[in-house]
């Protein structure tokens, strides 16, 4: 943590960083982040991101945790919203097929960010944090296992949505949620 | 197709200049390709990787198809090998644990290739191509809706398994699959 003086002066200077890492990711990939661009964009020192930041892991790690958190929460606000006799797998199709349109960006960098962990170690806790908040979100409407399937099934469909150069369709993704879900 | 005349003298540069653009995406990810890279290690002249793919993306996706067509035949001679009566949630767990071990660098390859479609328009054929084969293969076992959440499912178990900071376990991975599989 920071010492309090540099807090008052700047309180969300951390937080800026990490939101000046994301962007500059999502524009350049993982491999376009450095501490320099990092600065540059959320308009500090260079020293400040060393600071907050001792290695680019660090930096990486907490941009991924960020796009993370950012994107299970809009599954965790679809689910609070979802009434109790919802049809998951009708319900869940129409959500995959508007995170993989409408929130093309967000969902595209949280899949990048979780494959860059093949080759980025830092990355490996980020990516498996993901899949444990969506088991956990998954949780809240079907059993442990059948949440841990959701989860893996989930992080496919979007992935093939995403990576597709056709259009996602409920009607394609909804039988094959309803193979698993009943 | 080149001329007669260079596919006399040396039939296979072609097949050499996706091996050696594999092996460059290997070490050094897909942006870490260029023609240049490509040449230097099949060890021919620049001009022959530029006659053979006119730009990049041609390169990369040859050699996105090469790794999907080696992984997918690993499935394929699995699947043959099967007896009829397999438990298939079983033989399945145990293979996906296989693939994110023994064969890791492979199926990393496989995946950060499948990925980088998201940044690069060029990979999208070669990933959806992926899927395909993949749902053909479990057609073999399962119906067609069933196949495709099971390629669903093996792409989201073996991506995690292949990401995660922990040792895959088969007595993770059966019951998730047992549970689409029944």
């Amino acid at each position: 943590m920071p010492p309090t003086g540099t807090r008052r002066h700047d309180p969300h200077r951390r937080d800026r960083i990490i939101e000046a890492a994301v962007a500059v990711i999502s524009e350049a990939g993982p491999a376009g982040l450095t501490h320099r661009a990092a600065a540059a964009r959320a308009d500090v020192p260079l020293g400040s991101t060393t600071y907050h930041f001792t290695d680019l892991d660090e930096l990486l790690d907490a941009a991924a945790r960020t796009v993370a958190e950012r994107n299970v929460q809009r599954l965790r606000d679809w689910a609070s919203a979802l009434p109790d006799d919802a049809d998951l797998s009708e319900e869940l199709a129409t959500f995959i097929v508007v995170l993989a349109t409408k929130h093309r960006q967000t969902s595209a960098l949280a899949y990048e960010l979780y494959g860059g962990a093949l080759r980025r170690p830092a990355l490996r806790a980020a990516s498996t944090t993901w899949d444990a908040m969506l088991t956990e979100v998954f949780e809240s409407r079907v059993d442990t296992i059948t949440a841990k399937a959701l989860t893996a099934l989930f992080d496919g469909l979007l992935y093939q949505a995403l990576v597709s150069p056709r259009k996602p369709r409920r009607a394609d993704v909804e039988p094959v949620l309803r193979r698993l879900l009943g």
